[in-house]
């Protein structure tokens, strides 16, 4: 096997009360990647299509996690990546996670998987960091192994798979601004009050409880973030309306995706995560803001080969 | 039945990173109370041994429970209470909820169970607020659930049962000082790091997982407080020694049980719990505090009738 298409798909982080932890994977939407063995040494960047994105290895987050990979694998060939991007970069899901693993899966696939998941998320991490100035793994997790992911540490690289329950779906809305990564962390406290942290901690192992069982009513009174969201929401116009227009639908609860603007929502069912996605489509059908929104089952599989 | 004989179990509240919310309950130590049926009405102490408590019925958190208990359930009949008292009030293992969850324990089964598990422990807690000034049910929900619970409120009382691995241990050190409450809760801080509550959570969630797969080793890698413990082991002379010797005999981890002044750590298998409780003997046998040291298998039964 030469030549690999995959599919690296879309994924949500800060999971609510999980934030800068918890992250789920999506599955309709994402960006297909081509990655080829050639005999030249090296990686190549030999086509970007969707979105302007610099076709320099070192410039391309796709290139930057590839060249870790390839530093460690050392192997006799060089691989050229073709990136038809899907998600637009600064969209809040996982726009630049879905090219840094892109490129690390297919050339371990096309080197018969000298790496394991964990592996491949280190390299990713390099990627990721060159888009973000910060080495996390909030969106990569998710991608790579599928699911739920929680990353108990960075480094050294610790994720564990949280079970899905099978009838759980997302509904996310993008709404087309822009919110500077460096505002979304200006706008964090530095500290806390203990008795919101105690709160927080316990919908978060509330949450982790009710995807382990299942149990839809609890996953829905866990699905609160007390902490991060009463401040980074003031940067996205009409998140309160979104999330209450959901809560209305019957969704287990909304929050922001990674750092917004986009909004996710869960649902038990693609018929309520349909209703949500009607709902939510109508709040922003008043404003003057472009926006796009879709339903998504959560992706068990993660990223995967589709040629 | 006008009789019954029960075992109130001790409990561990406060379990690590799960500070206020986990708590899980023992099966060597507990008191040990009398229910007997009268004609007469009211709720009576008719006797307590083991440690000098009140015997009015308003003054004692036996009684206190068993009047909030004996006011729902309007019996044209009395009881009388006796307690064995074995737990040592103040040592940090829920004495005082071991006799608000026995007394209403006691009368529910004479009465045929009118009440379900999460009723009894609202009913304890006019018990134990009345002891601790603070309606909480740290202590109460593991002895009446037994395992581990994970308290997500208290009103209303929502009380979750985490499962326990097969072959976990706690072996339980006090420390005879005593820890004023107002002093326990004047020390912690009010307000905390953003990155320290992160992390908390990201462990306590890990440890809900751990719980759930009986992976011992994530157990042991989330088994910390970082926001409580460096505060209140301050109020415990040579907490980090005994830590520290538990954890060079391979103890999952140890902390601050309650508010002190017990130190717990926990244990895969009996033998190593049994080695722990060796090695922080014999750090205690140094000093002139006189101490008790015991060995317990997390008791998934909770509270139950032994005669």
């Amino acid at each position: 096997m030469n030549e690999i298409k995959i599919f690296s798909p879309a994924t949500v982080a800060n999971v609510a009360c999980g934030f800068d932890v918890l992250g789920f994977c999506l599955d309709t939407v994402g960006d297909e990647m081509t990655i080829r063995k050639v005999d030249k040494k090296g990686i190549f960047i030999t086509k970007v299509e969707g979105f302007n994105l610099p076709m320099e290895t070192e410039l391309n987050v796709a290139g930057v996690s590839a060249l870790a990979m390839y530093e460690a694998a050392n192997p006799d060939c060089g691989f050229e990546i073709e990136i038809r991007k899907n998600i637009k970069p600064g969209s809040g899901i996982g726009s630049s996670a879905a090219s840094a693993v892109g490129s690390v899966f297919g050339m371990n696939e096309l080197l018969g998987q000298p790496f394991n998941k964990t592996e491949l998320t280190v390299f990713a991490i390099k990627g990721e960091a060159f888009a973000s100035k910060c080495e996390h793994a909030d969106n990569l997790a998710p991608a790579i192994f599928g699911g739920f992911t929680l990353v108990k540490s960075v480094a050294p690289l610790e994720v564990l798979q949280i079970p899905v329950p099978n009838n759980l779906y997302a509904t996310i809305i993008h709404p087309q601004i822009e919110i500077k990564t460096s505002e979304a962390r200006a706008i964090l406290p530095k500290e806390v009050a203990l008795q919101d942290a105690i709160t927080q901690w316990s919908n978060f192992g509330s949450l982790i409880h009710g995807l382990h069982t299942s149990d839809y009513p609890l996953i829905k009174r866990s699905l609160h973030d007390i902490i991060i969201e009463p401040h980074r929401s003031k940067l996205i116009p009409y998140f309160e309306e979104v999330k209450q227009a959901a809560l209305q639908q019957g969704a287990l609860g909304s929050g922001i995706s990674g750092s917004g603007p986009s909004i996710f929502s869960l649902s038990e069912g693609l018929e309520q995560a349909k209703s949500v996605e009607k709902a939510i489509k109508k709040v922003y059908s008043k404003t003057n803001i472009e926006f796009d929104v879709f339903v998504s089952k959560i992706n068990t599989e993660g990223i995967k080969i589709i040629k």
